[in-house]
């Protein structure tokens, strides 16, 4: 289907995605792949990155350089949406989270040696990596404050704290820690991201947190990690010291369009789900719940807000795309929590149209209504990023 | 500001639009204005119409034959934003409904000694015009339903019927009824419009009904009319004889359009109003209300909301613009009920803001809450749109 | 209806004034009477009111010693519930806001010679009264806020001030005036409440504020007003000098009750008109509305959306009646909320159901559509009163 | 704390049950228990069930011939939702669906022999049952369409049928299934409820079917469940023929009051959770989350909505006691829903004041949001209880 957004390589490149998609992971939705653990589906999901790699779809989301096809932001973010559809979609695209983000910041702001040691095989999917900012002891609506810090001693850093949802550090080679390097600069200049490499003497997997009933492991896992006295040399830094945050802000605008894209994919998903279903299951004879007003009225609200919320994520990638991340903060900020709150709502209907299948296992339905909810609290909560774009908003008025 | 949807027109005319309602408008929003009679502001807005003339910015809406400036739907609905941040916006640039409408639906289907006689006048804003199509007897969500008849006489029609919100007829020259003219064809294909001058002998004007308190006049006004016998030559009928509906149809794509920008011009200024108020309203010493949660989440949220609409409704006017109408029914029915609702949770917002001076008719936001609460109800009810689109959207499923 | 709270004396009280209403008010409603000025129906409500006084039905909610019935606040809740289902209701039983709390103020806090000369005539519905307490220039929301003073001038006290929504000033005889007389003071003993008979010089009638276009007059209006030195003896003073917001706070208690009930009363009469449409409405032949579920939802959601408010606000008021109004505070606070905004989506889903109708003023569901708009406002804004619940409820986590 | 529906009763009980929940089953609140199987926990339980017996304080429900308390249902309903403050409560108890379902029905229904050999140790606690009623094949929203049938065989019945939902049947002694076994009378009457002994030949425990990503096993388990030529005497038809939906709408009637009550604990229980950590959780120096309106919103609204339905649920069970279940029809389908969606909100709230946390098994919130999201689908999805109250309020309107 031809859209604003429509360019010549995602004309060529989604249907072949979703062809692939819809053949090799669909099927893989079942109740034991859902609920067991990742690492017992992941050698299949292995092989089907080798045949990915083979039909040449490896790595959308790669720079050129790194043997990626040049997609803008919006471009990908459209193929995101794809993937999304399959809770695997992402990992077998090598395209997942936290890894496609590592890969950026690499890439922009890592010095050559670790590029060459770290960078290369991650964006070959030889290894995998994590992103370990989050503590227990700190409210994350206020990143700044932090208890991790980086001290310098000799050539080193030396890297004391406890963090979690350090997700998918089971069996990563790697993690970006963030870290207070510059305890007495300004608040939103005393961290810096360092990359620590998990076979470090002094890191301690503590355990990966349970989330919603679920615990997983390897790449779909949330770990409780320690640095005790965590020893790495001061070239492991990334970009300059007391930039931590300006390079997550940096971050997560391509970030945020990854996330909301990946939401939309799961909304629409459900959606057509939903509607399968609804002119499927009879309720009388001849009469179906997609005869139901209730139930249209759930497929017709969810219809335009999939479509509003795709709309505002893509032109907002759009306008990241040619302004940069800076010039779109607003419009980061405000996707963020519409898009979420889209999504679980058309989950719940979706849910509540399957009626008691819908709380099982038998759909995915159930595994994204436990597992999405994390969507509007990770990465900014709602309520932080109400704040934070009333504030944008507002600022001209108080200045008028 | 440039968006997805800016073009050379719009880049040039949006600015000087801006800038004479705000300035020749906005003042005009006065309590007595507001709830008194709209013949009592008439005369001041019949002058500013002249300088739209002068200014070479009459009829944006018309077609190019008609003296207009060849818009694309798409282009006119932004510029029908700007018109509708004042409720005087559209009368004066002479783009209001319906004569938009009537104008449109004339200029394609009338034939010439019609177009001469009325399109014409119609177009210079000499005459004003109505629609006259709903009755109290029969539901609105069902309009082939419908009790007012015009049977052949001779060379005339003869038209007996009883109608209400026939808006403006209050001074109008004629009226575009639909009237049952193939009572035996086909529920869709038994109405046909008949253009009647308001003077013919028979057309009973029985009031303008008060609507949330305000009986209105001249063209703010929504009358209760009764057609006893009236006569007019066969030769006023518009098309041809039981297309009624299929006109309809045609002049509500972009009639919808035009509603649904409407509707966010008036959520734009709503929300300009919000923000205004809650930088300058001091709730203790150097805290405004701006500094309230609860306010920045009513910004927040309103900002999105906005924002997505405005990207669905011209996404649509840009399908509707390159494949018509009938193609873009889905989409059509969807920003109708999405976007008044969203207009009026803003209004609602933006009253709370406000407090007690929200209530009252020193600022506009009141005069919206009442009036556009209308807007969830004609050109078709929400309930009626959705089972609408969710039948669009479950025939391929029910015939998959 | 049997409920927990049913007493003698309401299964006594209550069928009687429910068929007064009906067979007395309801035939008033109509566009004229709705739109008007208050004085024109004026008279015909004073003949009706000394039918009440003949029935023995006067003045529900006064102290026995001034001629009530001794009722408890639970008990006259329930009656106001029947007196709201007409807009004129409270006002014929003389049981209207503000003079029913001027009625109790009085009676409680003034001296006798006051008593006599305005509480007398007052519970006789003789006179009528006002309360002057905001002001424009300060926001509600923090009522220690306060421009208008009262200051010691021999034996006088000497006003001045600007306040609006003194709601039906415009005819009373007096107004009970907040004003600042201790300005030293700590903010909530600031203020003190004093009578001001509205013919003293210096009181200045600016205008019956326009809300929702509705000017109004007589009891049914909301005056601006000012105070230029206004001169009245200090032995108008009620209660004691700085009790201002003691006094408020004690007249909120019951005050509420007697809003939330009329809340209830409006919705109450709302519902039974959206049942009654939904039956009679065919939609086509043999469906009317009452068989579409969205219609269905909305009933069903009302009624128990009622009930529950109803079940809150007589326990609040049972509460009270046994343990006072500070004990019940927090249940105060909450109430309000609750209750206006479950009146606004009632009548908003009646409006919806009534269709094109619903908007007219050929039925009372849109003068209460605009009308009780105010009630998440007044008295309280939603998010004042929320912020004050939670405080209360947090308290003692705060201290565990 | 003393409320409307206090009595001798839940005063002296309420203290003590509180005191021994909050004592010995909150600490069992781990990650491990929570989403482990039940039969891991199930001693600990079973010893507590023991201290519980001598505590005089077991089978809370029961009818005082089968050793219970002879509490009415509105007392019950106030220690229901004690009891629902821990996922144990009720267990520990012996008050657990379905067996205080079963408990009564046998009860009422059984014959001697039946009663003597399932009531008798069922009360006791030393077998646990189920109830097979719903279907895959068929949709829930209309009970009366229904595969599984018994016909008559000699003195027996031949059971044929696929069922599931089947809660608690894995480990139960026996199950109450509802088949046909009158298909030609009419659709209310043809089934029946026969009690089958679960070591029945051609019983067929197909799975424990995994819900939300937990699979469960004994008591906390939902099975699907196969009847192949399943024959019992027909001395174990409990009632009579045909009177299976008799049976379990008076079953409903409590149930749902039970169902609700459990709702409103869970919703206090959260909502504590919620408060403690608002207080507790600071986002920077002196600032917790309690300080925040967004926060302290959920918090306001969150109170008014338990304790509303709370008053709702409480005065349909003193109806049921006064006057029986069918007199409180209505009542009882309008709480469900009412109740459902109120305990999902709260829950939800306090997941999003905890942040990441709210989202781990480190905290009882996510158990909660995954598992309790049936609520609004089992017992009547929320749809099906609004058209059904929607009819039974129309019905006098239509017959007006």
């Amino acid at each position: 289907m031809e859209t604003l957004f429509t360019t010549d390589k995602t004309r060529k490149l989604i249907p072949i995605i979703k062809a692939f998609i819809e053949t090799n992971l669909y099927p893989l939705e079942k109740p034991e792949t859902l609920n067991g653990n990742f690492s017992a589906i992941e050698p299949t999901l292995k092989k089907l990155r080798e045949k990915v790699k083979e039909m040449d779809l490896w790595g959308l989301a790669l720079p050129e350089s790194l043997g990626g096809k040049g997609l803008t932001l919006c471009e990908f973010g459209q193929i995101s949406e794809i993937l999304a559809s399959s809770p695997f979609g992402h990992f077998v695209f090598n395209s997942q989270a936290p890894d496609i983000g590592n890969t950026e910041l690499l890439h922009k702001h890592a010095n050559k040696e670790l590029n060459k040691t770290y960078l290369d095989p991650l964006s070959k999917g030889e290894i995998r990596s994590c992103f370990s900012m989050t503590e227990p002891a700190y409210a994350g609506s206020n990143p700044t404050r932090m208890g991790t810090t980086a001290v310098k001693d000799g050539d080193d850093y030396v890297i004391n704290g406890h963090k979690w949802f350090t997700s998918s550090a089971d069996g990563a080679a790697f993690a970006i820690v963030m870290a207070v390097t510059n305890p007495d600069a300004a608040p939103h200049k005393r961290a810096s991201q360092i990359l620590v490499p998990l076979d470090t003497p002094g890191y301690e997997f503590v355990r990966n947190i349970p989330i919603m009933g679920h615990t997983g492991d390897s790449w779909a896992s949330h770990a409780e990690v320690k640095y005790h006295n965590v020893r790495v040399p001061q070239s492991n830094l990334i970009g300059n010291e007391g930039e931590g945050f300006l390079l997550a802000q940096e971050r997560l605008g391509p970030g945020r369009i990854h996330h909301c894209m990946r939401f939309i994919g799961i909304a629409e998903r459900s959606f057509d789900l939903m509607c399968r279903y609804a002119v499927n299951r009879e309720i009388k004879d001849g009469v179906t719940l997609a005869d139901q007003q209730s139930i249209q009225n759930f497929i017709a609200e969810s219809r335009v807000e999939i479509d509003a919320c795709r709309l505002m994520v893509l032109s907002t990638a759009t306008k990241i795309d040619k302004e940069g991340s800076k010039a779109a903060r607003a419009e980061i900020s405000g996707i963020k929590f519409f898009t979420a709150n889209m999504m679980l709502r058309v989950i719940d209907r979706a849910i509540q149209t399957h009626g008691a299948l819908g709380m099982t296992n038998d759909i995915i339905l159930s595994y994204w209504y436990a597992h999405e909810r994390a969507s509007r609290i990770y990465d900014g909560a709602d309520e932080v990023h109400k704040v934070s774009l009333a504030k944008q908003i507002l600022k001209p008025y108080r200045n008028a």
